[in-house]
């Protein structure tokens, strides 16, 4: 079988970032490169630069005198096709479009120059990505476009139609641990399009599970054909960004897109066995879900570690999202009896840990129970933040802390951190609490718990975790 | 009039701690109140201390030479009634009870204990909170059990079953700026009930909005002419904590609540005005809008300062929250395009603020245009994260760094800051990033905007007050 013809562009020996500067987003270009160590040659174009960030520049592609897979634009639309011939001359491969004011602007004259450049790509055998894109972040290449994304690689593979998305899932993905294959923001995507990203993941043996952020497919035949070909093969999981009236007409300026139907999106993404989600959060709340756990094989889940209130709204969260909150099995509560718990009879499910007197009893070991025994499915735990206790700083209570994660029998464990700093920002005397709290998400993070900032968000994820897996086994 | 019950018993001349130590719960009362700065006396009280924590402390209340208007009472169940005893002699008008272990255990002889007590006291003049919370929070008293609650005060008053509640709720609105009259956490409620507290609040010159976290109610009939009375004169907002079966369970042996119907009880809020919040994190949003927001006269938003994905997906968001987010007028266009701005046909609302070149004109200078477009209702603005620009540091931008807020012409504006810092939480190189982004979010607190952490909560958080406004005009 031959590669895909994404994969054959997407290990540059050399790339070109046209119009960069000192300054401005191609100067970004270059230095996200620098800053993920891309092992390749770097090449700044700009006639007015003799050198660029340490890097020689030269006036125009052509004048390079190395070869050039890959090329970067960040010139105006008015000067990519002189560049695509230049590029056409040099023998590259790719052009990653950043340039944009395309067919997102509803002129008339921009679109037809847009089909422009695509013709003449085409015919000068030249791929393109975008425009009106952020390109590629690919670790192990150390390809970037954003100096603060992480150098280290994973198994998330993420196709964007939006460049600021990009951004904010990777982001918000690394603060919980999630690394990432390759993140490819796409844009107004007129020769390489969404099937064809999504067909790439779905490939790919270094990408595990498929997260994408789409406004508008060009043929919905092809994509949800290849949807139901890409989730045979790992989960995907997927934002439609236009939903409404008013986010179709963002869509429209954004990237062109034509949002159509949301209901029949719905239902077909559904029978492709997709998995959608409503904003960024909840793709990365998913995400988290499908990239550090086992299948859920059921609904019944053991909550531990809240107190008071909210381990009540625990109960009502949980069952909103569509869990089995049931009562603390008896064989539980005959254990805590015979080990002489004073309030074996009172303690149930969530188990409420502020109800305890015993301090040698905690979350942690109330949740190896609760995994050893076979009324429950999954696992929440409150992860309580850190406090005083007299002059002592005293850490957030980890299940990890006490235990291995081996003891939890493989149930799938969610983890809740609810970020609630004491005392007002100004208050120096609680810097201290957000370090502690850090180190504990950390710590988790690092033994693949996913974590949620709230009950219902992590509820929430379960649950569709669940109807997926269900959904599987009755196919 | 004669003043409330609970308002004779909230300015006690002296506090005496029973069960009090150097740590545990007893002492961390004491600092609390050390932490607070309260002015009366204070009087630990434990037989096996001369002094703690730098007070004389006392074997027995009745030891203490002074008068003692107040205790609180962290004995074990079993010695409340002799220290009932001791507080009848020494002529304390009020007892709070953080001592748990009664009826919310679902044992029998507990649940007795209880009414003896509420019978020992009723006999003696002494009014009860709690039994099983952790009682007062008045800032301009100096009364607090936790350290870490703000010294200032404000308008919110907050009365809730639960004491957890207390301190996340607290804690979560004091990031977002507000501050508190009172916050009473009430437990079993055997004197003093939610229907007492409700009324004190309602008729609390000091409180401008009341805040409800509630498990069940006693007297359904008087809870709800109370809360028709408090809604009346100020909102009041509520979360209902037993929802469902299983957290119907909990509130039992919580706080020994028996929570009821949801469906009446929803009836019921609603037809007495009150907002309905589902969770903590979903009372201090609306709390946050309604403290700061003047009332919002329809549904007509305006957004700017997302980009990309962001801008259409807060289109979306917005208009399933029941907000209308109407295109952007044509007014401001031919503003815009007087102006000479290359873009003033393509910029929409949400106003896509990445796509703008000319620096010059920002999220501000945008949003004033709005506000003074009368097509618009209310205001939402995103507020980046601060950025790198080559070697610069640039802090996010914001609607108060170039402009007034009186510029605004008065109409409610909420921002939106997503937290997301860039690179792995073990990166020095960005904490520059969060202490950027405090700083402006202190910026917005001060200037009384309220924060929202995504688009999501501030759209639901505003339509709901918009609700709750049409829904008062329409009486």
């Amino acid at each position: 079988m031959s590669p895909h013809p994404l994969e054959e562009i997407l290990h540059p020996r050399s790339i070109a970032v046209v119009g960069a500067s000192d300054s401005g987003r191609g100067g970004a270009f270059v230095s996200a490169l620098v800053g993920q160590e891309y092992r390749g040659k770097i090449y700044p174009v700009n006639p007015g630069h003799s050198e660029i960030m340490g890097f020689k520049a030269y006036a125009r592609v052509k004048d390079i005198p190395d070869p050039v897979d890959y090329v970067i634009s960040s010139v105006p639309a008015s000067q990519v096709l002189s560049m695509l011939d230049d590029c056409v001359e040099k023998g590259v491969r790719a052009v990653h479009l950043f340039t944009a004011r395309f067919s997102e602007t509803g002129r008339k004259e921009a679109a037809e120059l847009e089909q422009e450049i695509l013709r003449r790509a085409g015919e000068g055998g030249i791929r393109l990505i975008g425009p009106n894109c952020l390109g590629i972040y690919y670790p192990d290449e150390g390809i970037s476009f954003h100096e603060g994304f992480p150098r280290e690689s994973g198994s998330a593979g993420l196709a964007s139609q939006s460049g600021q998305a990009v951004g904010e899932i990777v982001q918000m993905a690394a603060q919980r641990g999630l690394r990432f294959s390759k993140a490819i923001s796409y844009g107004n995507a007129i020769d390489f399009n969404e099937c064809d990203y999504l067909e790439y993941f779905a490939q790919d043996p270094q990408t595990r599970i498929i997260m994408m952020y789409v406004e508008g497919v060009r043929d919905g035949r092809r994509f949800f054909e290849t949807l139901r070909r890409a989730t045979a093969a790992k989960p995907v999981i997927i934002v439609k960004g236009g939903r409404g009236e008013s986010g179709t007409r963002a869509t429209a300026s954004h990237t062109a897109s034509l949002a159509g139907s949301m209901e029949v999106w719905e239902t077909l993404v559904n029978q492709a066995g997709a998995v959608s989600a409503g904003n960024l959060e909840e793709l990365v709340d998913l995400a988290a879900g499908f990239y550090f756990l086992s299948p859920i094989a059921g609904r019944r889940v053991a909550v531990a570690g809240g107190s008071g209130g909210s381990s009540v709204l625990a109960a009502d969260e949980c069952e909103e999202a569509g869990l089995d909150v049931v009562p603390l099995p008896v064989e539980i509560r005959e254990e805590l009896k015979s080990k002489g718990d004073p309030i074996w009879d009172w303690i149930g499910n969530p188990a409420d840990m502020s109800i305890r007197v015993n301090r040698d009893f905690d979350t942690g070991d109330m949740l190896v129970m609760m995994a050893g025994n076979q009324n429950f499915d999954l696992l929440i735990a409150f992860i309580r933040g850190p406090h005083r206790r007299g002059n002592e700083r005293i850490s957030a209570e980890t299940v990890i802390e006490r235990h291995r994660l081996s003891e939890l029998n493989n149930k799938p464990l969610l983890a809740v951190m609810v970020d609630i700093i004491p005392g007002a920002s100004d208050d120096d005397d609680y810097a201290w609490m957000r370090e502690l709290m850090e180190e504990v998400r950390d710590k988790l993070v690092a033994a693949s718990v996913p974590v949620y900032p709230s009950i219902g968000r992590a509820a929430r994820a379960a649950s569709k975790l669940i109807d997926y897996y269900q959904r599987r086994e009755s196919d």
